[in-house]
């Protein structure tokens, strides 16, 4: 056995195709039966757009967040973190266009249903659900509104971020002053953004509270093209080969000019087929210095960077790549979401990547014996803390076992059976295969180790 | 040397004591400087109560998440994570007795300067601030609201959570369903919460957006001394070891009962001796079977669990132990702060620990003459992934560069000169100690895991 994943063609997927148009609904179930996502406060009848995420959901959110953050500002020495406020004043979002921009024309049923519409989601003047007449549009803005302070006034608001952009820019200044960055330069951020999506939609692809994973990468005016091109092959390279995920379900979208943001000079997403069809994963936007420019206009704070090689002084452009931790989570989902027949029984397995998998070994005692267990929780004392790992003693027999573990995408189990007693070596059982190797206990960490190493660079 | 710390008395700290008084301005002034925390939203005036924190608070930042994750769920084997959303429905805090009872009553000056007051903080009837007269207190809820959706009907209410323990009660069903975890365990979570604060202040000590870290411990009805105890003590051992805060700073303070939260039957704060006084770091609440016996009773929902080995049914109890980022950050922070004298020069130094240094080793060629510089790109690749690693070229000096890192905490510093071009080994500078130590680049990475590596069990 080489590194993981297999060689293409060894067996490993899809032996039994999954319809496209059933697959949504098998992974929103799965995701609910094995806690990796449930419906937002369901014991209250739940709240439309919102998901909190199980104990499983947490274990890749965690390992997304981390291969971001490790491939974005630790193994590099250009760019830089920043945690900046959920809550802006309403200054902010003035400077920014939001308060103006960042709306949706909506229009309500005024008949039967009063239900409300995007106005360009409604052909005609009849209401989708019950043909009642529609009023005419309206603009609704997007952003969450809260006061600060007990009073409710102008000067007390705030709003929730739809983006965690703008804090990148409103720090700039402090970034600079208080660092040694030189252009060119990054800064990066990860944290909560919120819209309030009129029709939110498709499990967690469009939802009301999300994740953002943002980097505003700082260039000399007019040398954004060049970056722009590494930024979009950079992000593409991530996906598949930290990710795991089919390069073939991966494809650019250049946005025509017409439908650019107000502040975008190009806008390229990188698209992933879901089964409801091509839909933005990530976006790489040209945002030009039409942040940097308002803000400092508004604030009329100097925000201009000085050169100090050349003494020039200017507002940099930026290259913003930008992805909300959903999309790549449903992203994963979906692409590793598989059905097979294993010992003729028909399997559900998740081939998830082992850099994200929740569960990267499971230690699994042949039997509750207790000179097993002995063994079983001294490897798995070997292992913990190095690996993310789970322990699974009562899950019934040994194929039951493995079966659950594949279901939450496990790539390892380790098998502890009476041979173990004699021989001091554990069965390495590998998902994708169903494939056994014998490993000494001594040499199981290394070779582990070997294995969900993957295709991260060594 | 042996391990970091170097033993008690070797000269490492204090040797000139900050007047007390002084240390808070002095943190203040150096986390703005060096990027740890800057005010939110500083170019168009800031907003009371909020802070961003920059690229070494960050590092920081991430560092004290992932070492409380690792402890609190990682390296256990009987606790599991739980995100959920940050807003929520009305009706969840309807049930948990905040819309109700998360109330400061409220005093405001009728006099000149309108100022509010919270009822507690002012004795008599006049206002501290310009002595005018003050109105009746009136209460004034905590939580921050918003509405979901184009209606602000109370339907539509959502609060931005104040805790994040009631997203594990209410999911405490979805959880035991969809795993196998089995009482005693426990859900942790880390995230953001909002408190509208009357009266934020002491930096980022009170402050209206910040990050919980809470784990709600569950354990068999009226079993909760003995697990209360365990997390008693369990954290202060957190704090002391991994963090290296200094164990004659903190004390255990144990509520009396007239002044414990509704739903508590008995609570711990571990207290540290801030420069203000002493003040809560963490409190370590035994909440009963409160929350979920409440979420059951408005839900309407059976969230009882039932013991598989003794067929019993219960509400299980809860023991949490929580903590805000930002206390931890303070508290690190000024634990660490020092000035003292080093080669007859006033220096000020951060004497964190390794565990949570920002930087943990800085590379600095001693010239930017090209041959050292290309063996310390060599040097910096190989460290770069497995430690925080910053690479230092543009400082001045290397006096100067010392210092700058012993400002932001470094714990060591790689010192590349021309004796490395012949003998193939650095010095690495100790920040504590300024001593320093010759070691060969080859075997500089385990000499370095070694000394990071500090108080942890190995």
């Amino acid at each position: 056995m080489g590194k993981y994943p297999a060689e293409p063609g060894d067996g490993a997927r899809p032996n039994l195709t999954v319809p496209k148009e059933q697959v949504m609904e098998k992974v929103v179930a799965l995701a609910k039966r094995r806690g990796f996502i449930y419906p937002s406060s369901e014991i209250y009848g739940g709240l439309s757009g919102f998901y909190d995420y199980g104990p499983y959901g947490v274990a890749l959110k965690r390992a997304i967040r981390d291969l971001w953050w490790r491939h974005m500002v630790e193994l590099r020495d250009d760019v830089v973190g920043l945690e900046s406020t959920l809550l802006m004043p309403r200054a902010v979002w003035e400077a920014s266009g939001h308060l103006e921009n960042f709306v949706d024309p909506l229009r309500q049923c005024l008949g039967r249903c009063k239900k409300r519409w995007r106005a360009d989601h409604v052909l005609g003047e009849k209401c989708p659900e019950c043909g009642g007449p529609l009023d005419d549009a309206r603009l609704f803005n997007l952003m969450f509104k809260a006061f600060v302070g007990p009073l409710e006034d102008r000067a007390s608001e705030v709003y929730l971020r739809p983006e965690t952009a703008q804090g990148m820019f409103v720090d700039f200044k402090n970034v600079i002053s208080s660092t040694r960055v030189r252009v060119p330069f990054g800064i990066a951020q990860q944290g909560k953004a919120f819209r309030n999506e009129i029709t939110p939609g498709n499990f967690v692809f469009r939802v009301r509270e999300f994740e953002l994973m943002e980097l505003e990468y700082f260039v000399r005016p007019n040398q954004d093209d060049e970056s722009f091109d590494y930024w979009r092959k950079e992000r593409l390279r991530w996906y598949t080969e930290v990710l795991g995920v089919s390069p073939e379900k991966l494809r650019m979208y250049d946005h025509p000019k017409e439908s650019l943001s107000h502040y975008s000079k190009q806008t390229t997403d990188i698209e992933y087929e879901f089964p409801f069809g091509w839909g933005e994963l990530e976006g790489i936007a040209d945002r030009t210095d039409y942040d940097l420019a308002v803000h400092q206009e508004k604030s009329k704070q100097d925000l201009t960077y000085l050169d100090p090689e050349t003494n020039e002084r200017y507002l940099p452009w930026v290259i913003e790549p930008a992805v909300s931790m959903e999309r790549i989570f449903i992203t994963l989902l979906v692409d590793a979401y598989d059905e097979d027949v294993v010992n003729n029984e028909p399997r559900v397995v998740l081939h998830l990547h082992p850099n994200v998998a929740p569960v990267q070994v499971a230690v699994v005692p042949l039997s509750k014996k207790p000179e097993l267990i002995e063994v079983a929780q001294e490897v798995i004392k070997g292992l913990r803390g190095e690996f993310r790992v789970e322990y699974d003693q009562t899950g019934g027999n040994i194929g039951r076992r493995y079966r659950r573990q594949d279901e939450i995408g496990t790539p390892f189990c380790i098998t502890i059976d009476f041979d173990t007693l004699n021989d001091k070596a554990v069965t390495i059982r590998h998902r994708d295969t169903t494939n056994q190797e014998r490993v000494p206990i001594t040499a199981l960490a290394g070779r582990l180790g070997l294995l969900t190493d993957g295709l991260e660079p060594s």
